[in-house]
């Protein structure tokens, strides 16, 4: 592997980490919080390690998928630890374990939270907090990429590891130019939505940092109760709509942006799909809790269509304790945990695409089972499916399962009850938020262990960057010589 | 489809069933039982049945894998109701839906029970209902193969649909005689296990009953604490070596026998994985439980040993109350169930070759990620695997996760908690028996609605049958004109 550029670019985004962490700092000022050396040393450390990093550009500029993957799975390690450096600073989360679990949380947009009083948390630690899922959300690297000065064959790997989903699709032609325009539509929508926010009679602050965490689908509160503390059918409905805007991929904009109309991405298999879903799980939900409101349809449908929206785009913010609704509400929230966002959205989990692949392949494969002369071509998105992605969806959900029952396995040694070690490895590793039990709605992940906070930050890490940079950054014959 | 030749076949099978019910007239004779005519009742709507459909042999005798398919499916959903029969008529399981459920869950070798008071049911139709076990042990129509007079050409599919397990290895070239093979030493093992437990002071007729159970894998009790009842260390270890030698693949028997040497066998890859899963497990839960027993090691180990052969061969005796014992214990034992015993054996599960095969291709897939230009093939049992073997084993896993995920579903409709629907349907989708919650060790199926009863028959006999004979009886397409 080619270390040097490596640590080239490594040295490269610990640079931009300490350019953002100068925005908490006039936020400090404004509330008077005294947190500014925090950020500064902070900031020192970041520059003492990666300027002479990033010193001199290697004269082998080369780099294939391993060191793609490589600097994915370091950088978001490296960018954990250093972002959670001002909240052990200023106290605020002194323990290592419980502040590299937060900024995992809010880097891998999850929204996991380890604190058991958000709101006594200052105001500039909690803009830094929503900060990194919105640096978080189209994934660092994406945004990096549109600042950094890069190569197109160099980017196309680092590219590949990093948008969520099986494909890239049309979007990697030319990789920096489309990650300004993923930006810039990113960057548009969060400000529609803060604006929304406030229109809707949140104070600037508050709507920012929900914008943060809606953009990112990431989740993370600044209220006990979440969003439900605005008790607001306007904000519920507009957060809602676009936990599902953020959670739909991101290429369908490109396309509608091209074609100046909604036809084309309308098409999209993966969308009716993702649409599909939410419509189903909703309807269920509404009328399985409609008893629970007093048979008010559409305060059921309020509360269902957002926490629907909230856990399949694995965002994570809730207006109501979905842990006392029937058991049935339950599963199909922690069904779609699994499900996941659609491909190339910044939300997390297995992916539509993913799920609905494997469904037809199911049926595909019953399908020939019974009759074995039929040779039936699987098809998504109207185009036969080559053998390779099949292969490597199968290879990525069995990963995935293998991952997920080993995470439970070491959490069970905490000797909290199954349904909180089942859900919090569900809701870390599909990046969503709150779970069920100990680390429910109203809970939560600070009465874990910290082998348990670290195997959930691992599973975070893991699930944002799909898998493969973190399970190879742990497997010994990635530093075995060649 | 030949319906012919399938009403045909279907109808011996239910003439062998009429015989099987003959077994348990004596026993009701010998304890003084009124059952007699329960049995009599069944055996004459067996024949009623059984002797116009296989009247004639049809001209036609052409049999493709649908056909199998089809028989298999529909024999045991026959054998089953039919096999409820006497349960009802004698009104010791009054209702359909409970009545059923106990059939199936001793057809399929299951073990799970409706039953709040075991020791309340007369010996007659203990008997059996354990015999079932016995009979499906093997498989009811591996078990008729070796009976009805049939071409090799045609039995093949209904084998290839029936032995358990992903190959059927050596075993198909000359089915009927493989059959008596298989059924010869599955009728010595019975028998000799039966003689190992009347001389641990067992009765001889809770001996037969228990080598029933534990021959077929399938695990019904006949005391409320399950073979926990007999309190002895020599009787939990004859029947914990047994249940995992039923758990191993039969063609390793035949392959000694051929032999007549251990060390061919020993060399099976599967074995070893099996082997591995099971000493690493209980190691595991009995450093685990070790404070619970007052750190007795070998008090421990007894109990972790015994419960691990029971939950991985699938069988589901109890000696101690699992759901007492540390949350990481109760994950293993949780895991184990879905991992299985060996394929060709009598036990359920997802396989341990399967597991052991998805196991290799993810870390072979991970391996091509990240240096796609070394291609690797897939080896199992020293040789490489055939992609349609792979694809097929993918193909399956999806389809039981599929089926999973809708029946936990279908499940939660009832108000139970998430851990007992969840381990309720993995214990009988898996064919084991207990599970945790409601239907734990010392509890039971019985609070359970009767659409989750007839959901979980129905994960029986699928999980029993690999899925897709089930699956089929349920597609519209199988019976549309083709």
């Amino acid at each position: 592997m080619n270390f040097r550029m490596i640590a080239y670019i490594i040295g490269k985004l610990l640079k931009v980490e300490a350019g953002l962490l100068l925005l908490p700092m006039p936020i400090a000022l404004i509330y008077g919080d005294d947190t500014i050396p925090d950020f500064a040393l902070t900031i020192l450390l970041l520059l003492a390690v990666g300027v002479p990093l990033s010193w001199r550009c290697p004269k082998n500029r080369g780099m294939y998928v391993r060191e793609g993957f490589f600097i994915v799975g370091t950088s978001w390690l490296l960018l954990s630890f250093f972002g959670a450096l001002p909240f052990i600073f200023s106290g605020e989360i002194p323990r290592l374990a419980d502040a590299f679990f937060e900024t995992a949380s809010g880097f891998t947009t999850t929204g996991a939270s380890i604190l058991t009083d958000v709101e006594a948390m200052c105001n500039s630690m909690l803009f830094w907090r929503s900060f990194t899922h919105w640096v978080g959300g189209m994934g660092v690297l994406v945004f990096m990429l549109a600042i950094l000065p890069q190569t197109d064959a160099q980017t196309l790997y680092i590219m590949k590891a990093e948008v969520p989903g099986p494909t890239c699709g049309k979007l990697v032609s030319k990789v920096r130019q489309t990650a300004l325009i993923l930006y810039a539509i990113y960057l548009v929508m969060t400000v529609v939505l803060i604006l929304l926010l406030v229109l809707g009679g949140m104070p600037l602050f508050d709507s920012a940092l929900h914008a943060f965490g809606t953009a990112g689908t990431g989740g993370f509160g600044i209220k006990a109760t979440s969003v439900g503390y605005y008790n607001s059918a306007y904000l519920d409905g507009v957060i809602g709509v676009f936990m599902i805007l953020f959670g739909t991929n991101f290429n369908l904009y490109y396309l509608v942006l091209l074609t100046g109309g909604l036809s084309a991405a309308l098409k999209s298999e993966e969308l009716r799909w993702y649409l599909g879903i939410i419509a189903a799980s909703v309807g269920m939900i509404t009328l399985n809790i409609l008893p629970q409101y007093g048979g008010d349809l559409l305060h059921s449908f309020r509360y269902a269509f957002f926490q629907v929206s909230s856990i399949i785009t694995t965002t994570g913010y809730t207006t109501a304790d979905y842990s006392l609704w029937p058991v049935f509400s339950q599963t199909i929230l922690v069904l779609i945990m699994f499900v996941g966002a659609m491909a190339g959205s910044t939300g997390g989990g297995i992916k539509v695409s993913r799920v609905a692949i494997l469904f037809k392949d199911a049926v595909r494969g019953i399908r020939t089972i019974l009759s074995p002369r039929s040779v039936r071509s699987l098809k998504f998105e109207g185009k036969p499916l080559e053998r390779q992605t099949l292969e490597g969806i199968h290879c990525f959900f069995t990963a995935y399962m293998l991952v997920f029952v080993f995470s439970v396995l070491i959490l069970s040694l905490d000797q909290y009850d199954h349904v909180s070690n089942v859900t919090a490895v569900a809701s870390c590793f599909n990046n969503i938020g709150p779970a069920l039990g100990v680390c429910g709605p109203m809970g939560s992940y600070a009465p874990f262990s910290d082998l348990s906070k670290w195997v959930l930050s691992f599973d975070m890490l893991a699930g944002r960057l799909e898998l493969f940079p973190l399970l190879m950054l742990f497997s010994p014959a990635t530093y075995r010589r060649h």
